[in-house]
């Protein structure tokens, strides 16, 4: 391994740290929901957040340090630029953690719409489609990165037949549309956490394989 | 101007030549929600949104190519990745624009849930919020960034009292909640196109001042 090498790894691994608090912030906000704890809700918002929003920062001082330094060639640098835009894309997904638990917020100690199975369904598939989109990057495992975008259809579908099951809610009983509402965002957050996990894929099979299947096969609902 | 600034600035060329293409893209898709016009709402989802996706790929690679045979230094660096971020921002601004279209779409022949005033009113504040972000970006101002930071509370207020309205009518009129649905979803997404560039703005600052105002002052409502 080159030196190049060794600090393109560390960067992988500060990007990984800053996913991992991520992950959890999306997870804890529906735990939130879910259960109804406010302190939880709160953590992710007033303490996760500015987190992430140091790490961005300092990664992205990092990836333009060691291209100013190693000066890297195509594939390197191509790599660096992953970085780059994925740890931008992880801030904007702590932003939807901090949506759902401003949500979540809202909802605590209110009368429920409708049981919570759905959402947190779609929470676990779209939590596990950017934890796989982080790790087809950084294995470079095209066929990782694939199953992902396949997989957005799934969480799209769910995010439609939630809107049309709160819609019906609305229609029976208007005291339900303000909290039906909230749950609907965060149905949209969820998937668009599931558009960043795939857009991340498809930037991976673009490197990999060359293939722009970007816009084409796995393009997801935005 | 040195060989490497002529290429940065042919770079920031074509990213301006696609933003010209999604700024046209979003006054087009409230051009055609206003007027009822389908031809125009397909001509964005159709025709315009793959030629943003291609213009995206080519502007990334120039971009690493620049990298790769000049080996700028850290502040051209920055500049480059900049217009990475920037890119990437806005083939996500062509897919707000489709969105808006679809509802368009959707809407076009069936009676307006209310009259479409604010609407076009906040897609004007959020389009000129575009543009000035993109000016502040290829003149270094962060006076113009600052200024664009300052606006996107106008544009969430809007929103917010949009969302409050429509509300409103769904439970009058229960009938009304599908159409109504649609025009929040519209009004999201133009806060989403504030929201963008209100970070790119950020990042101008951050850029021009060292100041990593970033996360503070000028924080979108993601």
């Amino acid at each position: 391994m080159t030196v190049l090498e060794g600090k393109i790894a560390e960067l992988k691994e500060q990007l990984l740290t800053m996913a991992a608090v991520v992950e959890e912030m999306l997870g804890n906000s529906i735990k939130a929901l879910v259960t109804g704890n406010r302190a939880l809700a709160e953590q992710v918002v007033s303490y996760d957040e500015p987190r992430v929003n140091r790490l961005e920062t300092a990664n992205e001082d990092a990836a333009i340090n060691l291209m100013a330094l190693y000066q890297p060639e195509a594939s390197n640098l191509r790599t660096i630029t992953m970085v780059i835009k994925i740890n931008n894309d992880l801030e904007r997904l702590g932003d939807h953690a901090v949506n759902i638990a401003q949500s979540a917020l809202f909802l605590v100690g209110k009368p429920l719409v409708k049981p919570l199975v759905d959402l947190p369904h779609m929470a676990e598939l779209a939590i596990a489609m950017l934890k796989d989109s982080l790790d087809s990057f950084t294995e470079y495992n095209a066929d990782l990165a694939q199953s992902v975008c396949t997989r957005d259809n799934a969480v799209d579908e769910l995010n439609r037949r939630i809107k049309a099951e709160l819609m019906e809610y609305m229609a029976k009983d208007s005291s339900t549309i303000e909290r039906a509402m909230k749950l609907m965002m965060i149905s949209l957050n969820l998937e668009r956490v599931a558009d960043l996990a795939t857009n991340i894929s498809e930037d991976v099979i673009y490197i990999v394989t060359g293939r722009d299947i970007k816009h084409h096969l796995c393009s997801p609902d935005a």
